[in-house]
């Protein structure tokens, strides 16, 4: 039964206990299983030395029946992982002239020869698969050992993905390791805090004891799981029961699964044919990234500009000086002009603007740090409204972009009732052509 | 002796390990006790489920002296932090009613009451110490229990790094439980691959037998960090062995620490006090975002303009659509005219231009995809570079970003030789006066 499967996943490296690296790993390599309906179990993150990977692997060892470790492949003295684990498992390391003519290839592909650090990476554990690297020197290692299987994969994110996506998630594939699906329904809410969630959905949730029921709140979106847990709910009625909590939401109901708001934002124009364009102050660029992450991105979002300083906002969005005088750039005012004029500026169908006081420095009595006030505008008119946010800079970024993707996902929800009545009054009713 | 405290940061939630959330509190603890001489031994992320939690509570208990866990605070049902530690520990859970009060006086400033779901909240473990939560409702425990300190902080980040920063951190001080500087030096590089880069450093490293020196490659960007390890350098001689490293890697290194480049290019212009326009295509607002990222931006960024059209890079940026014809939108004259485009449009002193396909989509016989040109305008003249870069269409972005970064960079690095030659040859020397 696959799910019974434990997995521990091993990510190794300093710079992930000192606060200098995210760990990318865990979110991409957890997110992967995820989606073929296997979970971690744990993830560990340890120093890269080799007590620590002898102490730690030697714990999952007794844990976890697969056991993935990130990093310490490389060529460098401080790369221990292959050599550590292969004494944990009392197996000589055996030289493999594949790697090393593969590690020449690609050296005189980039005009350059072979350092004899490299050689290191040319030795696997007696009795290992090799999983080629055809974008580094550090090839895996797939090791099925007894009951347990352990697969050794190298740090960089550009030789990893690849090399889990076409070769590890394949092979776990044919061992049966895989599971068509999530193993739970996640509902992604905006709107609505926890507990209040929890209140609400209270009703639907109590009819089926032992329910699987989680939350994870995050910059305004609170996203809600839903899993058979204790309960006798088949998988298939997952699906019903998250479809009578997203009724209860209604408009505070984003999709179901994992699509970030932006996506949502895009698939909406996309079918709908129409552009987006931006103007941000405060948010500095990170809306507009929000939609360029998408692939595709050019096919919805007409760009952006982004204004720190009035004379920018007159020059690039021809926001009025007298706006920006009476009113101050931090208004309702400045950002209705910014997003009429990023409108204009772009010939986009819709747009969003973002301005106000991220902090720590700026703000005033009237709008304190964490004021943001966020426009939208459309052919029907332009609407702007005020939030206050707590938290650092980053933060209040963050989140004003989350609210400023949701003001146009509900305004297009709503813009497509009103495009129905204005056509209705904007030309007789066919009954009676 | 504080560094012999073996530190365990165990972060709960499903959310962490399906790759839905990314463990910021890894990044940010990690981060804070580092910058007081004080590493983490391990993280480990697993389910909050009862038994998840006794399982590697338990395990970390016979590991470390000190354990800070996150999240499973909340007033939510799938929130058993307090509860299973409580009775791993033989702790009998007590009710405070001060934290029920400011549960409430936080619900009447927001003109709410308190949900009865609340008031598990308000319960701890016998003998603990309650850590107050200004931004949410869920206190943190601190507690002392034998030889072992046990910290339970809130999962929200804008409720744990208040209390960690205020409290914590002043604690963990009180006790002797921090040092002064960090432990390691760094050294942040851009332009050499890490195993050339060992092989640069090594007639240095090789003079201090036992040195530890650690490499960590991401995005272009390879930090070096060294350590007295196994030799008998002492913590002051690190500098010096790090200032003769910097030298050997000359235009190569970025810095000491951990500043990120812009922060790097936005020191170099606060000094100059020069102002930074950027254009965008492909990168698509990361650039602008870097700047913008960092407090008083505003002193340096001028503004930002996304264009993921011709007819924008026209309108606003002022393209000829001579260039777009004949060289296309990924072409060198398009980055160049880019940033000329730019450095005019927000009367800047500089201007950073990136063009190019990010991928999955876009990209020809000439330029395929993962082609990226940058500009550079300054006083001086346009310059444009051409890369390609592997890797999926977010890993292309950040690519490109860090690359135009390190160019302007060293560009203004040059300029001051170039300004120095330029009021020389247009001023006649002082002594001839």
């Amino acid at each position: 039964m696959p799910s019974n499967k434990r997995i521990d996943l091993l990510t190794l490296g300093n710079e992930l206990l000192n606060g200098t690296r995210v760990n990318g790993h865990l979110e991409y390599i957890g997110g992967c299983l995820g989606r073929h309906g296997v979970r971690l179990q744990r993830n560990m993150s340890f120093r890269d030395e080799p007590e620590q990977i002898r102490k730690f692997f030697s714990e999952s060892l007794e844990d976890a029946d697969i056991i993935i470790t990130t990093g310490g492949l490389g060529p460098t003295t401080d790369d221990n992982t292959r050599e550590v684990i292969a004494d944990c498992l009392g197996l000589p390391l055996e030289f493999d002239p594949s790697i090393e003519s593969a590690i020449v290839r690609r050296f005189e592909r980039m005009g350059r020869t072979m350092s004899s650090s490299n050689l290191k990476q040319c030795y696997v554990p007696k009795g290992a698969q090799v999983l080629a690297n055809a974008f580094g020197t550090a090839p895996g290692i797939w090791l099925e050992h007894g009951e347990k299987l352990v697969i050794l994969l190298p740090g960089p994110p550009n030789e990893l993905k690849p090399m889990f996506e076409q070769q590890v998630l394949r092979r776990l594939e044919e061992r049966g390791l895989l599971q068509g699906a999530e193993h739970y329904l996640q509902l992604r809410t905006i709107g609505v805090g926890e507990s209040a969630l929890q209140d609400l959905l209270r009703p639907v949730v109590k009819r089926y004891p032992g329910l699987g029921v989680a939350f994870c709140a995050y910059e305004g979106i609170v996203d809600v799981r839903l899993s058979p847990g204790a309960s006798n709910v088949q998988a298939h009625q997952i699906q019903e029961i998250g479809d009578e909590c997203a009724g209860i939401l209604e408009g505070d109901f984003i999709c179901f699964g994992h699509d970030s708001l932006a996506k949502i934002v895009f698939d909406h124009l996309r079918a709908d044919e129409k552009k987006l364009a931006v103007a941000e102050s405060c948010t500095g660029g990170l809306l507009s990234n929000a939609f360029t992450d998408l692939p595709g991105a050019s096919k919805v979002f007409a760009g952006g500009v982004v204004c720190y300083n009035n004379d920018a906002k007159m020059e690039l969005l021809d926001v009025p000086e007298g706006i920006l005088l009476q009113h101050g750039a931090v208004s309702h005012e400045t950002a209705a002009a910014m997003a009429t004029g990023a409108m204009e500026k772009f010939s986009a169908d819709y747009a969003l603007s973002v301005t106000g006081f991220a902090g720590p420095g700026g703000g005033d009595t009237l709008n304190p740090v964490g004021s943001i006030y966020i426009g939208y505008s459309s052919p029907l008119g332009v609407w702007s409204i005020r939030m206050l946010y707590p938290g650092d800079r980053v933060a209040v970024k963050i989140r004003a972009v989350n609210r400023a993707l949701d003001v146009i996902r509900r305004k297009l929800k709503e813009f497509k009732v009103e495009d129905a009545i204005q056509s209705m009054l904007s030309s007789p009713p066919k009954r009676f052509n």
